[in-house]
C-alpha cells in the first residue's frame, strides 16, 4: 500500500527526497575542500561552499519541482547552492561544482546512501541469522517431515531446515562483505568522464576527494559501466529470494492444516477486517511481496546498464528510483523476517504428529533402503511402492502391509520392522549440517 | 529521482495515500448506502457511516503507522472508520463495513482509482496522437533516410514514420476503451468471496453498490482471480514501449550528427549542470526510463497473480505498489512525449541533405529493382551491390560508377540513372499509408 | 528439463526450424503468385517459385549454418530459394522474393504460425474449461474451506472455487478471439516499409497477398510497431498466470496434511527415483514453472518493442525465440492442466472433514455476523475474537466457548447456536456465482 | 531464429540433452565408486555401473519422451541404466543411484556444465578483453567526441572510452573466478537432503564424491537454496549488459551518418535481402538482443528461487532451461563481440572530424573552464551559454563570436582562443585512466 508496509522506517529515511540532496551537498561540500587542498580553488571559497552545504539551507520541494524541465536532481540543487554561495560570500560563488558534471554528485551521493543502507541490511542479516541459528541449535533433534513437490518425503529435523537458511544467509553476509569493498566506489569524472576540466589535477582531487568521504578510487570513472550496481542490486535479489524462500516455508508450516509454527502474536498483528479468528502471517506476506518484486527491479537495473556512450539516455535515470526500491524492499523483508524468526512459535510436537498421518508412508525410504542390501534397490523400490499402494486403499498403516510380506520378514528379520518406523534412526547427517553451519554461529555469540 | 520527474502531478495526486484512502472511503460509503437500500442495515446508520467517509476527518499518519503491523491499510482504516462513526452516532458504529472484507475496500478502491487515470491517460494519448497526425500531415512529402539497423536504407517520408506510431497509439486507445469496459468492474466478496455474511442478499446489494459507484458487475467476484489488473498492466506496457520507440528515435534523430530534429526549446530545459552548450532531449529521457521500467513491472504483476486460493499471501500485497508504479510512468512518459511532439521542431532541410552523405548508396535498391525486370532481381542485387563496394572503396558517387557501366546504360537507357536518385521518385506507398492512418485524425479535428 | 516436459509435441513442430522456414516459404510462394496476379511479375515465373517454396528441398541445417553470419533466416533462405528456382527455370530466378525485406517473410512466417498455434491452444483452453464446468456444477454444494492468507477463512464450496477459474479462461478465451481478429495480420512493407520496390503496385500487391494468405491487411506495415506481437505475448501471460493459480491451488490441496485433491493416477506419472511412495504432482509442477518463466518472457517482449528506425538492431531478433517459447509455455503448461482437470481426483468428504479440524473457528464470521444485528459487528468482532483465543487456548469447541456466554445466548436464542456450525447455512452466494459464470458451459455441452 | 545464431556450436554442444545426460551418468558412476570406496556397495557392482554410465548406451530419444510423465529427466534416466546393468550384471543392478535422489544427478550434472561452460567463458572474456586492450593502446591519443545523452559533450580519446570497457570485463573476469570457487559446489543429500539414505556414510560418500568429481564439498545440500545458481546467473547478467553497451557504443558509432567504426567485412556477412548496399553490424545485434533478453531471464532465476521446503514444485523446474539460455546468451554475445573486436575497423580521421560539426560547441566546456578562474564558473557557464546560442543562431563559430566578446579576450589574454579548441588540449586524465586499467593488460601478453 505505502512503503511503510514493505520498508523499515530507518531506509525510507535514508532514501528520500531530503536525504538524497544532503547526500549530494555532501559531494559537493566534499569537493570544494578536496580543490582547495590541492590548490585548485582557494581554501576560503572552499570553506564557504562546505559551510553551506547543509539541507538545512534548502527547499527541498522547490529543487523537486525543477526536476522535471532540468532532467536531473543536480542541476536545480547546483543552482540553489550558487545562489546561497553568492548570498554568503560573493567571491567563493564561482567556485561551486567546480569540474565536476551532475552524474558525479548523483552517484556518489547514491554510493553514501548505499554504504549506510547495507550496514542496516548488515546488522539485520546478523540478526536473522543470529535468531535462526538459536532455533537451528535448539531443535536439532526436532523431527518433523521433510517435504517435496509439497508432499511428506521423509523425516528431517527443524534444525536441519533451518541450518540451511542460516547457510545461505552467511553466503549472503560474505557477499556483502565483497562487495562493500568493490562496489562503494566514488564517482568523479567530469562532463564526459576524462576530469578534462581539472587539467592535470583531475586525479589528486580525485584522491583528494575519496579521502574526505571515505570512498575507495576507481582505476577511471564508471559513469556508464554500471557494474557494481547491478552487483548490489543482484546481491540483494538474492537476499530477497532466500527471505521469500525462508518466509513461504514458515507460512506453509503455518497452515492451519499443518500447524507446525506461527509468527508471534502482538495485539492488533496480523488480524482481518472481518473474520474474528484470524492470525495472519503478516511477517511472511511482507518477505512475499518483496520476493514477488525485486526480480524484475533487478531485471530492470541489468536491463538500464546498457548506456550509451558517455552517458545513458533513459537508462541511468532508471536506476534512479529501482536500485532504492530494491534496498528498500531488500530490507524491510530482512527486518519483517528477522521479527518473525525472533519470536517464532514452534510447535515440535505438532511436528512430530503429522509424521504419523500418513500411516507410515514417509518412511517407504527408510523401509526400501533397508530391504536393498539383501534384494536390490530396484528390486526393494518396487516391493515399497506396491505396499504403500496397497496401504493406501486398505486404509492401512504401512508397518502391517509390510510385516504379512514374507519376502520382508525373511529379508528384515522380525524385530526390524517398527525401528524403521521411528524418525529418529533415519536422520542421516542432520546433525552434522547443523553443527557445520553453526560453526558460524557458536553457542552464546552475537 | 523523484516522481515528479517520472509522471504527472495529477497522477501523482491520484495515487497518494491520501488519495488512496479516500476511494476506500467512497467505497464504504456507497456499501452503507447500498446495504441501507435493499433493507441490510438501518438507512440512519448508512447516512452517519457516509457522512463520516471524508478524508478530512482521519489522520492518513496515523493509519499509515498502523499498517506494518495490520498487514493492510483497510484494517486501519476502518478501525478508524469505526470510531469516528461512534462518536458521531453509537448506535451506527456497528453497521460499519458491514459484510465486506479488506480486499473489497482495497480492490475497489484501486479501480475508482484506475479510472481517473485511464481517463487522464486517454486524453493525453488524444494529445499526442493529434500533435503527431499534425505533423505526419505537414510532413505527408518530407524525405528522410529511412534507417534499418541503425543504417540508411532508403528513402522514406517524415509523414510515414509518424504515421506507424499515431497507428499504435490509436490502437492503444481502442484496447484502453476496450479495458475501461471489461476491466474496470468491482470487486466484492466479503471474507472468502461468497458473501456469506450477506446471506440472502448479496447480489441485490452488489448490484445496488455497483450502481452507486457506476462500476460495473462481474459474474462473481475476482479476489484471486487478477488477470483484470493484469490487462491493464500489459496495456500501459504497451503504450510505454509505443513512446519509447517514439523517444528513441527522436533522440536518435537529434544527436549532433543526425540534427534532423530537436525537443522544444524553453528556458533551463535540457541543460548541463557543466556543459554550457547542451540541449538535452529530456522528454526522451522521461520515456525511455519508463520503457526501461515498465516491463519489469508487468512481469511483476503477472507473478503476482498466481495468487493462492481465496486470497493471495505476498503476491496480493506485491500489487499494490506496482500497478500504480506502472500507471504513473506511462503517464508521465505520455505526457513528456506529448509535450515533446507538441513543440517539435522539424529539420527538414537537414532531413534531406542526410540522404545525400552517403554518395548515393541510399538509393542503391532503387537502382536495382529498376534494373530487376530486365535482368533479374537476384543479377541486379550483384551488380549494385559490387557497384556500392566501387564507390565506397574510390569515393565515388555510386551514380558515377553506374553510369559508366554498360550493362545499366544498356538496361536502363541513357537518361534514366538520375532519376533513380530523386527520393520522391521512390517512396512507394508512403503517401497512402499516411492517409489511411489519418482516417482517425481528419483535419480540422482535435 | 528439455522442451518435451513444458510443451506439447504439436507445438514444437510448430515452432521447429524446419516449420518456420516452410512457413517463410508459403510467404514466398503467396508472395509470387499475388505479383503476378497483378501483373507484377510473369505469371510463369510465379508458377515456378511457388512449386519450389516446398520446405523438402531445402537443406534445413545448412540455412541454419549461414545464420550467424547472415544475421537472419531470410537471406540464406532467399539464396537456396533462388538456386532452387535458377535450377529449374532459369528465367524465373530473377522474380524470387521480388519487392520484399527479410523481415516480411520472418515476421508473416511467424504470424502463420503463431495462427495456428492459437488455434490449438484455444482448443485445449476449450477442453480445460469444460472439464473444471464439469466439476464445478458436480460440486456445486460440496463445501470446503475457504482459505485465505493460506488460513481457513470460512466455508465455500468446491464449485465456486473452479468457477472463479472457468469465468478466468472464458475471458481468455475472449481475448484470444479478439487477438485473432486484431493482431494476426499481415506484414510487408518492403526494404523500409514502404513497398518502394513496387512503385505504385504496392497496395494492390498487399491486398491479393493478404487474400492468398487468409490474413488480414493492416493500414499500413508494422515492422517497428510490435503491439501486435506484445499483446499476444501478454495475453498468454495471463493465461499462464490463471494455469499457475489453478496447479498452485491444486498442489496446495494435494499437500500430505490437506487432502482433498489429487492428481490423476498413472502408471509412472508422479513417482520419484527413491522414495517409493510418492505421488508427485507433477503437471501443476509443468504449469507452475510456466508461471514462473512466462512473465520474464513477456517483459523481454515489451522491452524488444523499442525497435530503432525502421528496423530494430538486436530487439526484433530478441523476439524470434522469445515469442515462440512463450507460446510453447503457455500451451504446454494448458494441455498439462487439462490433463490434470480431466482427470482430477476430488475428497469431498476430506474436504467437508478439514471444516472440523479448527474446533469450529472457521464458523467464527457466521457467528459474528449473526450477532452483529443485534450488539453491532464491530463489538460482535470483539466479542468472537475474545471468544476464539479461549477456544484455542483452552483447546475447546468455539461453539462450547460460545454457548456459555450469556451476551451470545441472549443475542441469539438458544437453538441458533448448532446451526452456525453448519457449512451450509453460510454459503452466500456460491450457487449463484457458479451458475452465472456456468451459462457459457451448458450441462452436456461441449 | 535459432540458437546457432545467438550462441556459440561449443556451448550449444554442452547444453545439448545428450550432454545433460551425460553429465548425469558422470554423476551416477562417480557416485558408485565412491560409495564402493567407502565400503557402501561392492566395489564389483561399481565397476559394472560404472562401466555402463556411457551415453552411447542410451536411447536419448526414449528417455526424453518418458520425461512428461515422470516429470524429470533423471527417473526415466535412472531406470533405463538400471536395465542397462542388469544385462551386463544382475547383481549390480540393485546399487544403482544407491541413496541418491533425482536432483542430486540433476543438479551436479549442472554443475558439471556449468564448470564447463564458465571455462570457455572466460577464455572469451579474455580475447574479448585483450582485444579491446590492444586498440586502447593504440588509441591512447586518437580524439572524438564524448557524447551525454546521445549529444557532443566534449573531446575523449577512443582510448579512454574503450578502457572502460577493458575494466568492466576485466571486473567480471574476477567475478567469475570467485564464483568458479565458491558456486560450483557438489549437490549431494539424498530425498530430503538429510542422506538418510546412507546412514553413518553420508559425510564419507560425499567427501568420496567430490574428490571424484572434482568439486568441493559444500557444508550441507543446496536443494532448495539456489543462491550459488542466482549468482551465476547475475554475472552472467553483468557480463551481457557490458557486451550490449558495447555493441550499442560500437553500433552508434558505425551509424551511416556518424561513420567512427565499422564491424569487420567477411564475405555475406551483414548484408541485406533486398539493399545491395547495406553492411549491417550484425555482430553487435547479436549482442544486444542478448541484452534485451538475459535481464528478464535473471529474474526468473531469483523468482525461482523461492523454492518450497526440501523440494520445489514449479520452480525448481523452473530453472532447467533457463539457466543453460542465460549461459548460451552470454557466451553467445562474448563470441560475436570478441569476433567484432578483433576485427574492428576504426575510423580515426572521422572521429577527428566529427569534433569540427558542431562549429566550435564540442568545446564549450573547456571554454567555461578557461574562463571560471577570472569570472567565477557560474558566471563563465552564463557567457559561454550565451555564446552558443548565438553560435547556432547566426550560424557562426563559437571561437568567432567568442573572439569578439571583450569579456573572453579580456579574461584569457588575444592568443589563448585557438588553444581552447584543440581537442588535445582538453583530455584530461584520459591517458592515465588507459594505462592504470592497462595495467592488467600489458603490451604483448596473451
Amino acid at each position: 500500500m505505502s512503503d511503510s508496509l514493505f520498508t523499515t522506517d530507518a531506509l525510507r529515511a535514508l532514501f528520500s527526497n531530503r536525504a538524497r540532496l544532503s547526500r549530494m551537498l555532501e559531494f559537493e561540500a566534499a569537493l570544494a575542500q578536496a580543490e582547495a587542498s590541492v590548490g585548485v580553488i582557494p581554501q576560503s571559497a572552499a570553506n564557504v561552499i562546505a559551510r553551506q552545504c547543509d539541507i538545512a539551507n534548502f527547499d527541498v520541494a522547490a529543487i523537486d519541482g525543477a526536476l522535471r524541465n532540468a532532467g536531473n536532481l543536480a542541476i536545480p540543487l547546483v543552482a540553489a547552492l550558487t545562489g546561497n554561495v553568492a548570498a554568503a560570500d560573493p567571491a567563493a560563488k564561482g567556485f561551486v561544482h567546480w569540474g565536476a558534471t551532475s552524474q558525479d554528485a548523483i552517484d556518489t551521493g547514491l554510493v553514501l546512501q548505499l554504504r549506510d543502507a547495507l550496514a542496516l541490511i548488515d546488522a539485520d542479516l546478523a540478526r536473522l541469522a543470529h535468531a535462526l541459528a538459536l532455533h537451528a541449535r535448539r531443535h536439532i533433534t526436532t523431527v518433523l517431515p521433510g517435504r517435496t513437490w509439497l508432499q511428506q518425503a521423509l523425516p528431517i529435523t527443524f534444525g536441519v531446515k533451518l541450518a540451511a537458511v542460516v547457510g545461505a544467509l552467511d553466503r549472503h553476509r560474505d557477499r556483502m562483505a565483497s562487495l562493500r569493498g568493490h562496489a562503494l566506489v566514488l564517482q568523479f569524472g567530469g562532463a564526459a568522464g576524462t576530469l578534462a576540466s581539472l587539467h592535470d589535477k583531475g586525479l589528486a582531487v580525485t584522491e583528494a576527494l575519496g579521502r574526505r568521504l571515505g570512498l575507495a578510487v576507481p582505476d577511471m570513472p564508471w559513469h556508464t559501466e554500471r557494474d557494481r550496481l547491478c552487483d548490489i542490486a543482484a546481491m540483494l535479489g538474492m537476499l530477497t529470494a532466500t527471505l521469500g524462500k525462508l518466509a513461504h516455508d514458515l507460512a506453509l508450516l503455518a497452515q492451519t492444516e499443518v500447524g507446525e509454527a506461527d509468527e508471534p502474536v502482538a495485539p492488533g498483528r496480523g488480524g482481518s477486517s472481518t473474520m474474528p479468528q484470524k492470525r495472519n502471517p503478516v511477517g511472511a506476506s511482507v518477505a512475499l511481496a518483496a520476493a514477488v518484486r525485486v526480480p524484475g527491479l533487478v531485471a530492470t537495473m541489468l536491463s538500464a546498464a546498457v548506456q550509451e556512450h558517455e552517458r545513458g539516455l533513459g537508462n541511468w535515470p532508471a536506476e534512479w528510483e529501482t536500485l532504492p526500491q530494491i534496498v528498500m524492499l531488500a530490507g524491510g523483508a530482512l527486518e519483517a523476517m528477522a521479527d518473525v524468526a525472533e519470536g517464532l512459535d514452534v510447535h515440535a510436537e505438532r511436528m512430530r504428529a503429522n509424521l504419523e498421518i500418513t500411516q507410515g508412508l514417509v518412511f517407504a525410504e527408510a523401509v526400501q533402503m533397508a530391504l536393498a542390501p539383501t534384494i536390490g534397490r530396484d528390486a526393494a523400490h518396487s516391493l515399497v511402492a506396491n505396499a504403500c499402494r496397497r496401504a493406501v486403499a486398505e486404509h492401512a498403516h504401512l508397518r502391517d502391509i509390510l510385516a504379512a510380506d514374507p519376502r520382508v520378514t525373511g529379508a528384515l528379520g522380525p524385530g526390524a520392522i517398527p525401528r524403521l518406523f521411528d524418525p529418529a534412526g533415519y536422520l542421516g547427517e542432520s546433525r552434522a549440517y547443523v553443527e557445520r553451519v553453526l560453526v558460524r554461529h557458536p553457542p552464546g555469540a552475537r
